[in-house]
């Protein structure tokens, strides 16, 4: 199972220049389809599973509770299923964060996005944000899927969100991400560029938090993302389709 | 165990009438002192629950990689310790609820404040909605602490609060409350009433969420709320004692 999620991780890395086309299909395989709303009802999930299977998006991206729904609606197609775990304040305790993936890996799910202790980082408790990490990533590669740890930069300083990073890495993370999109701020050029320059090309980068338009994507792939999470993902599409197509 | 339980719900759930006196000790009895933020430092902990000690709140309210701090702060204290289950969004799995349940009492939280899953909710999955709650509160009360349902009243419609309310006390929740703080908005007069209303006098009613002001406190618990959750207690206090002291 572990050889799933090498390729996963390791595929597309290097950042694009700034004359890197980004075409709907090339964006397409770059995108999160995501939807987290705490009130999306079962339609709205089997639409998004559905729109990601139609245009191709890397992963459709669900609360733990429309994990197995996901699933079963995206069986037998290239479309993974990402989950979030601790989300979105990465403040519970390290035991139900590793009992929240157990189960999301069990339904099915491939992806995990977790956020980190914010609160232990801002602490100073830098161990301790390591080792909170490091007890998803290793339930996750066990079952051959692949951790995303959500810094959520909004509410770091520079010192912080540096850091951060470096934990991530130690601690065996496939990529990080920017944000949840319930904070205060959602990704910006800056701090993706951050982030490529900390973790350097073993570890992919994913903005999340606002990115709405093509031109927003093509900025944030620029900087050096390589994964999109927005909800945006269609209308996306259709603009760079009007663009290039 | 369950002695501890029963009292602690059953004691204040008259509502206060217009002319009911909110004086400072009776407003601290109320309040559950709240640091929710992610971002929330051990000092940012040690200090609300020093200030909980000193006034005299129900409880602190934090969130679980907290309540082990908080405990050990509060301990030999009338203050009891309030952690969160499944917060903010109530999207997570029952499995990863009850988990998060069992830990947090385990290291000596006595009250949950869990979130419903809205998705089933506003999918008409009333059976899912209150399995779920009876989960935590099955594991709660085997532990003698209290549980308060969260509604996340900004996200639902009239008929959808009713219902809740209904499936909370079916469930055997000792609170409904009305939001988490996290969401497009907090507690208002007219939800307190509805709340109140629906599950009589035998469950508490819980207004968080923007109750930052003497004036909020009071009009609250004039529509019903017998707690309160805010972070704004201490300047609360202060108000009523300039008032009434």
């Amino acid at each position: 199972m572990q050889r799933e999620a090498v390729p996963a991780t390791a595929a597309a890395h290097t950042a694009m220049t700034p004359h890197t086309l980004l075409t709907p299909s090339i964006a397409a395989r770059m995108i999160d389809h995501t939807l987290l709303r705490p009130e999306a009802t079962r339609d709205h999930i089997q639409k998004i599973c559905d729109e990601a299977v139609q245009h191709g998006f890397a992963s459709v991206c669900v609360n733990p509770s429309n994990v197995s729904l996901a699933c079963t609606r995206v069986r037998n197609t290239p479309v993974k299923v990402c989950t979030v775990v601790g989300f979105p304040l990465g403040a519970t305790l390290t035991e139900a964060k590793q009992k929240e993936a157990t189960e999301c890996l069990r339904l099915g799910a491939r992806e995990l996005d977790m956020v980190l202790n914010l609160g232990a980082l801002c602490s100073g408790d830098a161990l301790f944000v390591e080792t909170d990490i490091r007890a998803v990533v290793d339930i996750a590669h066990r079952a051959g899927a692949i951790v995303k740890v959500i810094l959520e930069t909004a509410l770091l300083n520079h010192e912080q969100k540096e850091l951060a990073c470096r934990l991530a890495v130690n601690a065996g993370a496939d990529f990080v991400k920017t944000s949840t999109g319930f904070s205060t701020g959602g990704a910006t050029v800056e701090d993706v560029q951050l982030m490529r320059r900390i973790v350097g090309n073993r570890v992919g980068v994913k903005a999340s938090g606002g990115v709405r338009s093509a031109e927003q994507m093509r900025a944030m792939v620029t900087a050096g993302a390589n994964r999109i999470g927005t909800s945006s993902g269609v209308a996306i599409l259709r603009e760079l389709g009007n663009n290039h197509g």
